[in-house]
């Protein structure tokens, strides 16, 4: 008998149709003769409804408060559901995040596990019950306060209880078919990745995938847990993310997929001292706004005036308080002026192969200069390239770079390409 | 320095307007110079949208499960008010029923409180915070389950909290201004009661009168917790239920208020053979359902055949489990049919003064009969007569007494009558 843990999102259980049918799902798994634990998230918009309501109490909720109304949402959503099941002749028990043993530190809004002990969850195992688990919340022993771990926290908690328990594999449901070569609604002709290394799976959610959150791949390429994204609307197989893909090496492509961000902001500073140091007294300003750096581009200094320009991108939602802490410290830093855009994309292309393939980043800026779209920034790491282009030709540079990679349906080029399963 | 319970029902926290209002109320208590508690129940109708969705999941929910999706309502109304609290610069923090020590029994739905520790929130007190504490719910030691306490459940938390504090008075707030005379939709002429002894406070929630919940009122008496019942949309005083009245026995009335009850339905068993022990057959097969028996009458036994019929009232909803019952055992009983009837009313009149006044029971049964209503039950205790009529004749009826016993605003014979304060 083997554990599986699955963990459904939020529109997989948006209605009691949804709670049914997912129930249905589970009870199959179970009678299939496996242990079973489930992680849930809070119905549809749940979440935004409740924060949308406390922002009418109070201008900026936050803290143990919100956290404790928050942690209300996978509560309605995980005795719905055991219920559901318990209808359709299987026992049930639900479990708060506390009662499940998630121990995080006290970071209200974002904290970090740093115990699972889900004994009540083993028991009830031990049982033959199914184990429902609250996505996305936690308990600090310290405090004895509720806690939550932020957007995407269930996805980590479904891994982190996959890695306690010593699961087969943890199942992320959602209502796609898995991760694909682009986002569907941009890349008609996307197909779905049938497996994907976790580090490539990692630099795709950097770069805006949103199937996956980074913290939940980490969590798993650092524990050793499978990860098979799937949909709760049909019985396909979907992605699965693990730790390495042997034997494929004649055929493993160059890119695995592309992604694409439209969440970022780009700031830049004009005019910086060309000397040893400023670069580091620049992030350390804008890193006391906990403002959360993506890329970073210094410009070569301009020889007549010993000045350099720094940019960088970050959330949009963290870009005004970055500037203001750059303002505050102008003379300081002594730059001359602050340049703030929102109107950026991101495309990042990634791929295990890029280590073994020269080319790639010629490739890449070829396919997008034939399109006429425009670079305005570069990074890379091992197996990505990151560039930032204008927000509103972003789509079309993912379409560009994803059949100039081979990555279309109707290529021949497609390697991990899917059966139709 | 006194330590003040407050209790907010769900009407006065129906949305973010009402949470504003009632944190400034609390905010004003804090700032005279209290320590404050508050009790807050969920938000408007939440428990009864929680209960639709259940319903949606599977045919008859309840148990664990339900009490764990239920207790999400007040985590919510509860995070939110310290939310709006703490906007207005006064320290809150909420406490669910298990962090404020409320242990219960494990009777999920209907639990009973048997121990009261609240260590957490004595400790917020002593830091100079409100402490919000969710209604309804509480904690079974044994399984380590949330359970709730039933409907009404949020005024015997109150109460408790009170009783375990040490407090001053516990504040019932609610949308009217206090316990009146009759309920003023049915009687406009009714009073607002200034103070009410508990014991008649008991005899009218017993019989129909809405404002406070049986249990929460015996609570109080038996712990000694002076209750106050008001209204949160203004600063009127409202009606101070107490242990005993001292100093206004000249003064006191014979009926304190009058009461109504459309919730119940009557069952006759006709045909009882008239020997020992039969009455007691009976009833042991009804309680075994759980039902809920109010009044009991046995007509004198019809010497001719032996046999007497004995009716009993009950919760509408009780009844068809009690006719089951009664029907599956009737040769063992040895009766010869059930009647049904669910258009009764029932009318209670209340006072302490009846122990001292003879003809009572005379003057409301004339009062009645000059009316046209006909009496089909009577049942009295030392402080109360209640009687059933036609359900479509209750109303009238309760206008009729009140105005019989002096009741009405504009009669001189109003004892316990306001101020307008």
């Amino acid at each position: 008998m083997s554990l599986i843990v699955q963990k459904y999102g939020g529109s997989s259980v948006a209605d009691a149709e949804g709670l049914k049918r997912v129930a249905k799902r589970i009870v199959e798994t179970r009678k299939a003769g496996h242990e079973v634990v489930v992680v849930v998230s809070a119905m549809g918009d749940t979440t935004d409804e409740l924060l949308d309501l406390a922002e009418k109490v109070v201008p900026v909720p936050g803290g143990r408060e919100l956290d404790m109304l928050l942690s209300a949402g996978e509560r309605i959503s995980m005795a719905l559901l055991a219920m559901a099941i318990k209808g359709l002749g299987v026992e049930a028990r639900s479990y708060t995040g506390s009662q499940a043993g998630m121990i995080t530190d006290a970071q209200h809004g974002s904290a970090r596990i740093v115990d699972v002990t889900p004994k009540r969850v083993r028991e009830a195992l031990d049982q033959g019950a199914v184990a429902i688990v609250a996505g996305f919340q936690g308990f600090n022993r310290g405090t004895g306060d509720i806690t939550t771990l932020g957007r995407g926290g269930s996805d980590t908690t479904a891994v982190a209880l996959a890695a306690a328990l010593g699961a087969e594999v943890c199942e992320i449901y959602t209502d796609v078919d898995g991760v694909f070569t682009a986002d569907p609604r941009v890349v008609p002709s996307a197909r779905k990745i049938d497996r994907i290394t976790s580090e490539e799976m990692l630099e795709l959610a950097a770069g805006g995938a949103k199937v996956l959150y980074i913290r939940a791949v980490e969590y798993a390429r650092r524990h050793g847990v499978t990860l098979h994204v799937r949909s709760s609307f049909n019985n396909n197989e979907g992605t699965l993310v693990v730790a390495s893909i042997e034997g494929e090496n004649v055929e493993e492509p160059i890119i695995t997929g592309v992604a694409a961000d439209l969440s970022e902001a780009k700031i830049t500073v004009v005019g910086v001292p060309d000397i040893p140091g400023k670069a580091a007294q620049i992030f350390t300003i804008v890193a006391k706004t906990n403002a959360n750096i993506d890329m970073v581009v210094q410009n070569v200094s301009t020889a007549s005036t010993g000045r350099t320009d720094i940019s960088f991108t970050l959330p949009k939602s963290d870009a005004q308080a970055a500037l203001t802490a750059l303002t505050a410290e102008q003379a300081e830093v002594g730059f001359d002026s602050l340049q703030h855009d929102d109107q950026i994309g991101k495309l990042a292309v990634v791929g295990a192969g890029m280590r073994s393939s020269a080319g790639v980043t010629a490739q890449l800026f070829t396919a997008l200069f034939e399109a006429g779209i425009n670079i305005e920034m570069i990074s890379t790491s091992e197996i990505r390239i990151s560039v930032v282009t204008r927000a509103d030709t972003v789509n079309e540079a993912v379409r560009v770079v994803h059949k100039a990679f081979g990555l279309d349906a109707d290529t021949e080029a497609v390697v991990h390409g899917g059966t139709g399963r």
